[in-house]
């Protein structure tokens, strides 16, 4: 982008597991190479935060491949999206969920798991964090 | 960006309701911050914008959340995405559908909401209007 | 973007046919404008360049609406998704498959058609490349 470190943002929305996937792998990635990465948790995917989480949910239309990803992904021992997400964590990445959808759920920045979650945002801020760089909307 | 003002562009593709509400609130916050803001109108939703626009559709999987999304973004006097859309018009924001899309529907550029719509334009005028800036896909 | 040619890519996750037309759209006219174009499939779109491809899948929520949408486009005479992502390759696109999600499936690279596939990389590498552009993620 214009100058300095590169960035890449995501507006995580869809609240299917698989979709969290490239969450996780991307936001480790993008850290490990040095990225400043900023995620926005809104919509269907913010109660994957919560204290409590929402229990998986998988998309309709893949529901049969499901138990061959997920054998799969444990065969290759590959990091849960979580884990991955904290891996991207400790190296600089930030966590925030919106305040608006939050605010119409009735959750409180303490209904969510502060070990991931670093604020509760508007879109404004968001949008002035993810500012000059790559914004991905999953 | 490389230089001016920031730009925001989003391909809307997907049609069901819940994904049109960041189109609302990302265009009236962007828009509200002085960004250009250009909506390219594709796929399924671009029946959202008809004269006689398509009924509500919500994703399968998260069809028992919906009365709890809408009765909270009630209780917090959220504006409708199309609010949300009107008001970004209104700092300048455009709205375009797209012309293989919606002649492969049939549709002619009166068929569509010209209150919303500004134009019905190819995909290339649209990158071009895009260039230089964020793109989401949604 | 920062300097040179204008660069847009894409990570193709959602694997549903509807979303296969806007990448082979987008792909095809970024092509032709000059832009560098990097295309990175994962998820279950990957399926879709088998070469014995996964069968069609369509989003359950527009089901009813495919019948006219697959007649509308043979009407106007659109190419198919891959025929437009063909073109887009003539002109210098490039389409890759995500080493983790491969290896997750059991999949090797000579299961893909390679007359599309130019290579199975992993994100880190796709990152690379989409550095300074445009990413969509579909």
């Amino acid at each position: 982008m214009s100058s300095g470190r590169d960035k890449i943002s995501m507006i995580v929305f869809s609240g299917t597991d698989d979709k969290l996937i490239p969450v996780g792998v991307i936001s480790q990635a993008a850290a490990a190479l040095g990225y400043e990465v900023n995620i926005f948790f809104t919509g269907w995917a913010m109660f994957k935060l919560l204290k409590k989480p929402m229990p998986p949910v998988w998309p309709k239309e893949f529901e049969q491949m499901v138990p061959m990803l997920q054998e799969g992904l444990a065969r290759i021992k590959a990091p849960t999206w979580l884990d991955m997400l904290r891996q991207a964590k400790s190296m600089g990445a930030k966590v925030y969920v919106c305040s608006m959808m939050s605010e119409a759920a009735g959750l409180k920045k303490e209904d969510f798991d502060l070990s991931i979650v670093d604020d509760v945002v508007g879109v404004t801020t968001f949008l002035e964090m993810a500012k000059g760089g790559q914004v991905l909307f999953i």
